[in-house]
């Protein structure tokens, strides 16, 4: 009874009432007051509402979540944010890439060395007559 | 002469005097509209700007770099914007760790196959008296 008559975490912030209406409460409970807080720093609330508007109301908590995620790896670093993410990703899939590369030269190699012990052919093979 | 006397691309944008300590001047060339567009749509002005006087100044570039690209990814997908390019990246990861794994036990079983047909142990090995 008491959650739900008090205001969501954004407009708690914000210092507004919450209305039945407000685009903001499903994504933002009271209970996690720096997931609004985070993305207000970054994005700004009406950046953040904007963004809400302009998806469809299944797609919204994605949203949210996607941009506080965003909003908490750039408070984090503020030069690289979640794009420091995204290049130590891209390193890490370089190297796998050359892993396996290495990989299959390998059991490449090992067939063919085991191909020619499988098929003893006589050593006279083109002589014979 | 023109190029150094003309606005940057965020005061022009803003429509503000364009002094020689502005902030933005360096990273917001007057060739690049879109690029301050962008991260005055999706952080707001002021939000960069915070941003940029936090840093030390030899990372404001790779800063509004990254803030750049989040904010292009932002307006390509409102829903995932760079966090997207994230889960497509491990996804990719992981299809590869799999392949990888794969790929090393087969080079096992075939270098375990390979030995035992190189040692040829007598089959009555165990019976011999």
């Amino acid at each position: 009874m008491m959650a739900s008559n008090s205001p969501c975490a954004a407009c708690k912030f914000l210092r507004r009432k919450c209305n039945q209406d407000c685009i903001f409460a499903p994504y933002f409970p009271p209970e996690e007051p720096h997931k609004f807080a985070n993305v207000h720093k970054i994005f700004g609330a009406s950046n953040v509402s904007k963004i809400l508007n302009e998806v469809l109301p299944h797609q919204r908590e994605d949203a949210v979540n996607s941009l506080a995620y965003e909003a908490e790896a750039r408070i984090k670093d503020p030069v690289y944010g979640c794009v420091g993410a995204i290049s130590v990703l891209q390193r890490q899939l370089i190297r796998l890439q050359k892993e396996l590369d290495a990989t299959n030269a390998d059991l490449i190699r090992f067939s063919t060395n085991q191909g020619s012990s499988f098929f003893n052919y006589p050593s006279n093979w083109n002589n014979d007559s």
